[in-house]
């Protein structure tokens, strides 16, 4: 696998899809969608983590597969969550990039064994922030990550845990201008489970492209009322192309490209 | 005193100044450069809310005719912060309008008093959040205010007391979708407190300005390194005059005006 | 008004009684309760600080009046909350104690004003936590009262803003010895306010007494079901009789008594 | 392995012991003291997650070769950390319980893997709350532990990632009577995390015996000074001998015997 970097300067990489992958028919309706955009990658979450044991877990091997399909069919990059030790090799078989979700950031010893498989095919990672981490905290643990050797790691804020009921998390949007102070990591915004509301994501999104994001990730599905997991978070189609024309503009007055 | 909408329907209101009223040169060099950028109004306070007893605590009545001669001077509008039901009278004979700081956002006895003050005049007031306050609880407490017969609340975010220390304060972006989805109250955003560094002022300004507030909050000093009070988040002169300039390109990106 | 320290070394002082003063015959029923248990104090809210304007507001100087009255009668010295500098003189010429509640603590004008209208009466103050406050910023605002020379101040913890909703705050316990090892205040621990809840205040109540509080806040009412504000959290005077014996249990254990 | 229940009513379990596993000589000085207090169970870390890959990170087998040799020369159960499902089988081939630390609360592969590999032993789990988890998340989580047929797990509360700086976490005290309210299952408190310093600790632990805790931790070394992590927490062997005679006083005043 060659080096894909996530960041190209003054460019602004979209990472956008479905919280889970279900079918075949929702995943090719997002890549075709995504292609016709101008997109470059594809997410999608195959082994999910949730609450609750009773919950929708994800279609595991299955999932790795379907969105490979489709990301070879529209020519986009992929990326999936992985939240287990025992998983990597099966995933890295798959997709072109890794997500290390919220709950696992201070999961040392995956962080450990990512690094490691990584260490020579230098893939992607993208390292979301614990919803209870400081920064400080978070770029300690990114060390797990880059001390093997792959230096292509990106932060992804998503949301602290609050007081605040009325989002799903609190976005803290100064992440992104800190980050850029104290790190040469590149910094994206997941604008969707900070929001926990379709009708919030627009303007977190919009802020964080305002704000100076290097990456920003939003939630995209079909049809949002029959999702498996995060239904109320996730975009139409229309609704996501529509965001995206207010994003290019904003992206515009910051003189970047979203890609 | 005639009615002075703080929102009108298509512009964001920049409210900016020191944030204490120090002297009159101080004050006329901000006046000077806010009337030269076009803008409508000046901060500054005069009864400061300070952590420790032994902190400068304002100028007091001088603070008031300083910030009244300078607004008169460049047909700029005033307004102050207001800290006990003692003062309304006074602060009323002075300036334009009122804001109610984070400290005293439950304090329902001074909103009460504010709230009969202005049942008439209808002075506008800039009520900002509690930094543990809920959106529900801010709303209710805006209550007080407008319950009198006042309709010219304006809110303001200006971050979150969490557990985070790389910025003083956790700007709560969501607020303003949150508010514009729950009330019809227009929406400020403080982007200087929050961040309590002047290097992260600009990304928070220019997300709130992206996210669709209303009105943006920004302190500038003409030396912030001389300051009484907040010095290392106060932009200087020229550092302000370059971000208004990047701000209303995200303004322009969004159909909006800075004024 | 003579001095009357809050905290004698080897007891832990009970201040107890409803959150709002309703009327004659609730007062009394409790001020007969807590003169049959051997107790000093008895509390009671004349203006209330209520997060609804629509919500009962205190009886203000009729709750004054009424609290007087049932102290007299039952030799129990009484403490009030003090809501706004314009009623200092009045509630001095009735009560022995002032609270200063949660939502004060950073209302600086009045602990300014309070500062001074004790510092010849020495009148005791009940200074609570604000929910979002450090405790170096809490102890930094309690010099706002000392330093008019009233050293009389007893410092509350009264449970901070958290995530968590299974309770109404989040009692830090820890504060307990922090305060002992940071300052030479008095710490006295309200248990009422954090649990929300009757059946979860007992637990509180017995972790301040082993943690090593100087004091303690519970709210009784003879008939919680009718209260006027709070209700879910005060206990009945049956529920506060046995859990008193309790607590003196665990008192003697630490070699304290409960007065 | 047989049936070793952490809880037996009228008791309360003790799990003393030091933060890592270092060498043969102080985990005997550890073992003797608890043989000597009459205690059944010592802990100690042999994998260690910790927030800088740069620091100590455990002995791993040959630290369970240690706390199983010392556990059986002292007659004490023995308890150790487990981070990644690719230790299970090596951990419990040494000792009688796990520990489930915050930072893998949400790590829901590792819970799944445990929950099976326990399903027939019923070896006791000791599972911390997620230092931001919500209790409705912890309980949703022990499913993923008890779903499989284990029934023993004990939850086990450490603090919570509050704003406060004052101590380490903020010990969540009310977690003790929420838990017994909500759940069949025992409750820890962990006093040692929350403190992050020594003389914090013996509040903590009072407070946790006082509000009905079913088990308590606690960290005590031979000689914190040298401690390859946690230090400042842990206590010295006679700190903790005179800690644990003053919380027989108080579980003896709640009618329960530590053990």
């Amino acid at each position: 696998m060659t080096y894909v970097p996530y960041h190209e300067k003054g460019t602004i990489t979209l990472l956008a899809g479905p919280c889970s992958i279900e079918d075949a028919e929702q995943m090719e309706a997002v890549g075709e969608a995504l292609e016709r955009a101008g997109l470059r990658w594809i997410r999608g979450g195959a082994f999910k983590p949730r609450t609750s044991p009773y919950s929708f877990q994800g279609l595991g091997e299955e999932g790795l597969r379907l969105i490979t399909d489709v990301g070879r069919r529209h020519g986009l990059k992929t990326i999936t969550e992985i939240v287990d030790t025992a998983h990597i090799d099966l995933v890295l078989k798959y997709v072109d990039a890794l997500q290390i979700g919220t709950r696992n950031m201070a999961n040392f010893e995956l962080l450990k064994a990512i690094g490691q498989a990584t260490a020579e095919g230098h893939q992607p990672i993208l390292f979301k922030r614990g919803m209870a981490a400081t920064i400080d905290e978070w770029l300690s643990a990114a060390e797990y990550l880059t001390m093997g050797g792959n230096p292509n790691v990106m932060l992804c804020e998503r949301g602290l845990r609050t007081f605040e009921t009325a989002t799903r998390f609190t976005l803290d949007i100064s992440a992104v201008p800190v980050i850029h102070k104290r790190s040469l990591l590149p910094i994206c915004v997941d604008a969707s489970h900070p929001a926990g509301q379709v009708d919030l994501v627009p303007s977190l999104a919009k802020a964080a492209v305002a704000a100076g994001c290097d990456a920003l990730m939003i939630e995209v599905h079909p049809n949002p009322a029959k999702a498996k997991s995060d239904g109320p978070q996730q975009l139409t189609i229309p609704q996501f192309e529509e965001l995206l024309a207010e994003l290019r503009l904003i992206a515009a007055a910051v003189g970047k490209t979203i890609v």
